[in-house]
């Protein structure tokens, strides 16, 4: 792997542990490395937004900035807002050599000014490393830029043939305890969770992050329900309110069944994970009831496996919506 | 990977192009390399289970078996029968230099007499090599010496979310046509193929081979029915009907649910070939019915997941009973 790869990984990671926790502003990440190659300064978009990652590591790099390299996955905001400077203004300011950027910024109203703008100020910029990781670590905020909502990525625990629990509702438990400490993890990294109304009265979750260390992330979390509010949770009438959400850029809806149908019926869903156990449920309660299909033609081209992973016994699978354009 | 590794896989894509065609004998595989490294014989258990794969491939080398060196994937057979030689003897007769053995017969009435007969004769014997892939090779063979019937593998096309169809019944097509041809090609491994009178009423399935070359090798098909026969299937009335089939080592269950659930219940499958379409399907027919399961922590530890490849977007996954001893 080459050094820029590399400092880009280390980017991207820092990016990976602002995700869930930065909206409205995308989760981004930044490495400044000096001219004899150690890394000087390291930033994650802070909680809320602020400051952004560049603004973090440059205080951390000091006067080691100037002739640098600066690695940051998404293209620095060129925009001054009351609540900070532009970085691209706080970069021409550090004076470094070169900056790697792994993501233009895809909004139009921004879009390449960032870029103009350190360029103009003599600084060598290289775009595009690792765009595609970038891409995919900011998926929650380029829904939202794109559509308005934030990313919704559904959870579940299935069997071999798709079972969520025993006719009895049994469900304790179908994965076992490397997939559970994930889906804390996929919590840590979602700025809200929901579930539905029969899941929150069933088992009354509650839906935190059990992780030692991130017990301060725990997400804020919504029912879906027509009935009454319950302290401590947001609601959502219908799946159509995530387009009323404020400052979620992940929402991970963790079911039960009519939930999951439901954000399904309305294809509302962007990713889906799926915890899957080595075990044969047989009779028992399906992941979903009625989806709008009534072709199985029409299922087709929908859904994109992308990856996989081993937890234990249990295996992960992730899907994606593919949409057009 | 060494040379004696090389060969020895060779032996065993031999072993696997007879799997399905050499009940009841097992399906080996014998490859046998000169002195100056050239392959000078091949050979793969012949349909039927006569000539023995080490016959077929002595016969090919001839006098340049001399000197030479065997791979073969089970050890050589000791005990002379009716339907022709022992190959201990032939090989004895044709004076190799070494003979490489990846699986000792697990039958303790001959298991060990083999090599025992081979080093008597000056032939050195080496023992284990790639054990593990013959192992999985003989699987059908090894089942039936071990349990008395073949080896049932159960197949299925499902859904994400584990449906085999809409209400209506539509099942065309779950998966595409890398799936479909990947189960054209483990029903040419099968010996026999069974489906349900529901299925065969609903799709008159032809269960056939329809790969170029394989048109040869389409398997025994049998009904699991307790109506009446059909022109060109064979009959069982119950799943345990398994320990009376003959020639049959290895045995695929293509369904439908109500088949599928009866060999479960019964716990009569090995192995499940799902092959999952990233599709939703929601509403729709489930894998299996009731199978004896009351409790979700009775479900785990029966299936490991032992492999998955990508086919198209399609994906296999295989799991293995576990079976203790």
């Amino acid at each position: 792997m080459s050094a820029d790869k590399r400092f880009m990984a280390e980017a991207l990671a820092l990016a990976e542990a602002a995700r869930g926790q930065s909206a409205p502003n995308p989760n981004v990440g930044c490495v400044i490395v000096s001219t004899n190659g150690r890394i000087v300064g390291r930033g994650s978009t802070a909680s809320g937004g602020r400051p952004h990652a560049e603004a973090i590591a440059l205080q951390q790099a000091g006067k080691k900035a100037a002739g640098s390299t600066v690695y940051v996955t998404l293209e620095p905001c060129a925009h001054q807002s009351p609540r900070g400077p532009a970085c691209a203004e706080l970069l021409r300011a550090a004076k470094p050599e070169r900056i790697v950027i792994a993501l233009k910024d895809p909004d139009p109203r921004t879009s390449g000014k960032g870029i103009k703008r350190l360029r103009a100020a003599g600084i060598e910029v290289q775009l595009g490393l690792d765009r595609d990781a970038a891409r995919r670590s900011l998926a929650g905020w380029l829904t939202r830029s794109k559509l308005g909502r934030p990313r919704v990525t559904l959870k579940l625990a299935l069997s071999i043939d798709g079972k969520i629990a025993l006719p009895s509702g049994e469900s304790k438990w179908i994965t076992g305890e490397d997939a559970r400490r994930h889906v804390h993890l996929e919590r840590a990294h979602s700025d809200m969770i929901l579930v539905g109304r029969g899941t929150y009265l069933a088992d009354q979750p509650r839906l935190d992050v059990r992780l030692p260390g991130l017990e301060e992330r725990s997400p804020r979390r919504a029912l879906l329900t027509h009935g009454e509010a319950v302290d401590g949770w947001e609601i959502l009438t219908d799946p159509q309110d995530v387009y009323r959400l404020h400052d979620v850029n992940e929402l991970l809806v963790e079911g039960g069944s009519a939930t999951a149908t439901a954000f399904l019926a309305e294809d509302l869903v962007d990713r889906i994970l799926i915890y899957r156990a080595p075990i044969i449920v047989g009779e028992g309660k399906s992941s979903f009831g009625y989806v709008g299909l009534d072709a199985i033609g029409d299922a087709h081209g929908r859904w994109r496996f992308v990856d996989d992973h081993h937890l234990g016994v249990d295996r992960l699978e992730v899907y994606e919506r593919v949409r057009e354009g």
